[in-house]
């Protein structure tokens, strides 16, 4: 009988963190951390919080795409730094990163000043292109996953999350009504579906890498992220498309 | 007549502001401000002292290349934060990021469980690779650059410096056995010289670019960055090399 693997999870309390809570296999055994439980700005209490853990998902940040410098400091910036560092003075083997599409948000943005820098397909090694601080602090924690792979052989896998909806539908017009004039083209093709998050982020705590950056959309209509990271390195394929 | 440009240099009493103050051309009209001046984590000093600058070039950090948690978030993620956000509200129109080779650092590195990560030569789109903290905090200082400029029209210029000594020669045998033993092999290829450290920061305060990231290293023998985004983005040739 396969072991089962211990998760702590942070952010638990979030959209992400409750689709984990909703469905995540009896392949592991959670253990849901929320700000209260152990603050992403304290790293004793995250290495506490991580004792015994074979992985931890690291989901707790400020998840506004355009949050300010006072909000991405503490909860993204610090945050990350401290829960890769008391990963490893936990002895906990991987760390699922939850990053963002974000990262590479100028993918999106029509602008033709730019236009020299469009790809026909966002893979995931292409130059980094954060559209504000939050996507820079993503980019940040990936930076730094690579090093703790590295130089601290923990097993890094991260997630640049698509748009997990409210509703886990296909973003509605109302909320793409919200989102920047110049990313409306191709936002509706970074949909995640609940089903496909779930699948990618059980894929990234079993998959047999040292280090993977990886898209996190369903099969979209319009989609312009790569699928092939996700499938070559973690086996992921994802069920779901809206268009 | 050209008009000749006001430069900010932050940590200009540094080893490479040194170098700037020493032989800058009088193109060039130099603010040399160290912490006394404008200490990088107080963003309202820094934006007083850039008031009036078309460019900036930001040198002060914490240039241990294995500096602590401690010191590299004040000195160099706040920093960075804050250099470019003052020269956004300073209306500067162009920022010199001294980025380092150890965001690249673990190409360097002689380790087997990365081989397929080696390429044959380091260009500066490969991915990112950080052998520490301190050069996660010069790729975070480079996804800054890259929102600034595309977010808010600055010219970014990030300059992965190789190594500067301290006599200005290639490295001597007493400062290699400082470094780690997995980067003997090739260390000595990162040598910056001097004059070429100067041209190339003087190369970046005036290429017509948008963005760009671009290795510091001089000729060397045994030379294992790429020297092909200096030469076609700032038109940038070194003139030295170190065997």
């Amino acid at each position: 009988m396969t072991p089962r693997i211990q998760v702590a999870v942070t952010g638990a309390d979030g959209r992400i963190g409750g689709i984990l809570r909703n469905g995540l296999s009896d392949r592991f055994v959670p253990r849901w951390l929320s700000r209260s439980d152990a603050d992403v700005t304290n790293l004793a209490a995250l290495e506490r919080a991580f004792a015994g853990a074979d992985a931890v998902v690291h989901l707790a940040a400020d998840a506004d795409a355009y949050a300010s410098w006072d909000a991405v400091l503490p909860a993204n910036v610090i945050g990350a730094h401290h829960v890769f560092e008391a990963a490893r003075r936990a002895g906990v083997g991987r760390v699922v990163f939850a990053s963002s599409n974000h990262a590479m948000g100028m993918y999106m943005w029509d602008d033709d000043r730019f236009a020299d820098a469009q790809p026909a397909e966002v893979r995931t090694d292409a130059p980094l292109r954060p559209d504000g601080l939050y996507g820079v602090s993503k980019a940040w924690g990936e930076a730094l996953g690579r090093l703790y792979a590295e130089r601290h052989g923990i097993v890094v896998v991260c997630l640049r999350i698509g748009w997990v909806t409210a509703d886990g539908r296909p973003p509605s017009s109302t909320e793409m009504r919200r989102e920047p004039p110049a990313v409306a083209r191709r936002a509706p093709g970074m949909w995640l579906s609940d089903r496909d998050c779930l699948a990618l982020i059980e894929a990234a705590l079993v998959a047999d890498v040292r280090f993977a950056i990886v898209n996190g959309v369903s099969d979209n209509v319009g989609r312009w992220f790569s699928l092939e990271e996700g499938r070559r390195l973690l086996g992921w394929e994802p069920r779901d498309g809206g268009s």
